[in-house]
């Protein structure tokens, strides 16, 4: 199992994006994005699926390279934009710079985003608001795989949102997470290790509560190709449901993109995206901000646990600590993963040793 | 047990406000938004016991009649309100309607409020942006209830939110809860009752998770006093507590009101708020959304039910379907609701038979 640089993963991504005909912008944008998710842990957002299949999408036509971001409607504080199937990454990066440039006039900025290609991992957007002294809210919709409460039938996507906040000491809060129990990845990984789901993830095809994680797919299983039998469950039963039905509605429906109804199940990664950022001194000095959230985050981290608890983490802290280990210890890449980006190097052209240097 | 018609509830309700030094406007708006928690089924935000609770509040202060409602800080799409200790109610109404108008003109509307006595229930006050065309938000703060995931001890709110989204066909999308598995007041309701509660709703002073509902207080239990030993837990786990920690710092910290942290824990209802508009014209026309929202809501309302599943519900609906039943048959106050109502009538020297004249 190699074990990469952020350094020698950054330049494997950008070398293939810029092979396949990106611009030196979307390629530094893509990567950036990729590399941030395996840096922080969350290596399904990382560079392998996402950028095997981001190639893909190039050579199909999904994704336009230097596609036209443009601004469709527009107000003080808020604008839809046109992604024109460019890279997600990128139309959403500039989506949120957008609402961060509102914000500093209006004190609030919103964008929706239609045409918008898979945005990847959510927490670096809310956190460019938060770099600015702003909180950053982003949610996207995808395709249904999920069952509403009380239901067998996958009519709703994952539909993860993301709220980031600035807090004191170079630390923030960032709840990110799909509104789905589990992801669709988890149940996966959790079938290839030949192990049971916790209660609570999924319901077989006919709506029964199933712990075997072969009861989401129709065969053949995972790898072969993905269809599902079953559904994912909402987290937290109704509750959790109802905020997957109100991302649904922001992402998909007010940005015209489309809800999960009209989303194509053909797999392709297609994202609907709302997002916010609100400017702190608008309301309170930035520094009473900061300092109120440390002393809640303080409070919150010094209580006592629970019986059995292994410790009360602040939402985002595990990817903050992983980033930390991962960049010096570096980012592991399984077989699995390494095979296809060599293969990729190889259609390419390009000399994947000479990109691992040192 | 007697039944009581809006009419009537209304009139004993403005009755008593108007007699306790209210103005006529007052007691017009605290008591619709009780008045309506009731139709709605949600006798803990109605009229019993938070109309007992607030002519104690303006007898010793903490409530201030005809309090000026003053803004601030302000910028196109945000302001900052300071409630001066009016009648929640009043106040949060009025952010509301200065965010509907901020959002009229500038798209986005975001308002935050401190020095602000209880709001009681929120979607009344989503509902305001919906009835407008404008998606509403509004989340409140509290004294700390709730422990965070992994912990035991109490350093957040029950710290509700609600989204209030429009539809077609006079419908609409209302998300309204805590983000704890259950309020204080179902873990009352079921000690009462005598019965266990389900499980992940409480730990004990020790951090125990417990289906006892006496494991929730001090002795003695109530209703003599509320002095809490265990914690109540968050909705679903990890998620559910980030997004209560996201309340605490949108309501509490952003506008100043303070968070858990800063709250003292008197029984008395203070709540930090924090609130926005979004004008959905603003992206795309609002018959196209509302027709995709009813679309989407048919394909979740008419999907298969899992198995044991008594229905599939649209978030909101519960509320709806009992709004119009009670407008019908009326509003049943138990016997332990009416004695304090009569009570108060008598202490304001009301003669209550006349109020219940039909």
């Amino acid at each position: 199992m190699p074990t990469l640089s952020s350094t020698q993963l950054t330049r494997i991504s950008k070398s293939l994006l810029r092979a396949a005909g990106t611009s030196e912008e979307e390629a530094e944008t893509v990567t950036r994005f990729l590399v941030n998710a395996n840096l922080a842990g969350v290596d399904s957002h990382g560079v392998v699926p996402n950028l095997i299949i981001y190639l893909q999408g190039l050579r199909s036509g999904d994704i336009k390279a230097r596609a036209k971001i443009e601004v469709r409607m527009e107000s003080p504080s808020t604008a839809l934009i046109d992604g024109n199937w460019g890279f997600g990454q990128v139309t959403c990066s500039r989506a949120m710079e957008i609402a961060i440039e509102k914000a500093e006039r209006s004190g609030v900025g919103a964008v929706g985003i239609f045409n918008c290609n898979h945005i990847g991992r959510l927490a670096d957007y809310a956190l460019m608001a938060v770099d600015k002294g702003m909180i950053g809210f982003i949610a996207a919709n995808c395709e249904p795989y999920v069952a509403p409460y009380g239901g067998r039938e996958r009519v709703l996507g994952s539909n993860p949102l993301c709220y980031g906040i600035p807090a004191g000491n170079e630390r923030s809060v960032v709840v990110d997470y799909a509104t789905s129990a589990a992801a669709e990845g988890k149940v996966r990984a959790v079938l290839f290790k030949g192990e049971k789901l916790p209660p609570g993830w999924i319901v077989d095809s006919q709506g029964r509560p199933s712990t075997n994680p072969a009861d989401l797919y129709e065969p053949p299983l995972p790898p072969e190709r993905i269809k599902l039998a079953g559904a994912l469950l909402p987290f937290g039963g109704y509750k959790g449901y109802g905020l997957g039905l109100v991302v649904d509605m922001l992402a998909g429906i007010l940005t015209g993109a489309g809800s999960s109804q009209d989303m194509t199940t053909s797999g392709w990664l297609a994202n609907g995206v709302f997002l916010m950022a609100v400017k702190v001194s608008q309301f309170v000095p930035l520094s009473d901000f900061t300092q109120r959230a440390d002393r809640l985050l303080d409070a919150i981290k010094n209580s006592a646990r629970a019986e059995g608890s292994s410790g009360i983490l602040i939402p985002g802290e595990p990817e903050i600590n992983e980033r930390e280990r991962r960049l010096k210890a570096g980012i592991p890449i399984s077989e699995k993963a390494w095979q296809p980006l060599v293969d990729a190097c190889k259609q390419y052209g390009l000399d994947v040793q000479n990109l691992m240097r040192t």
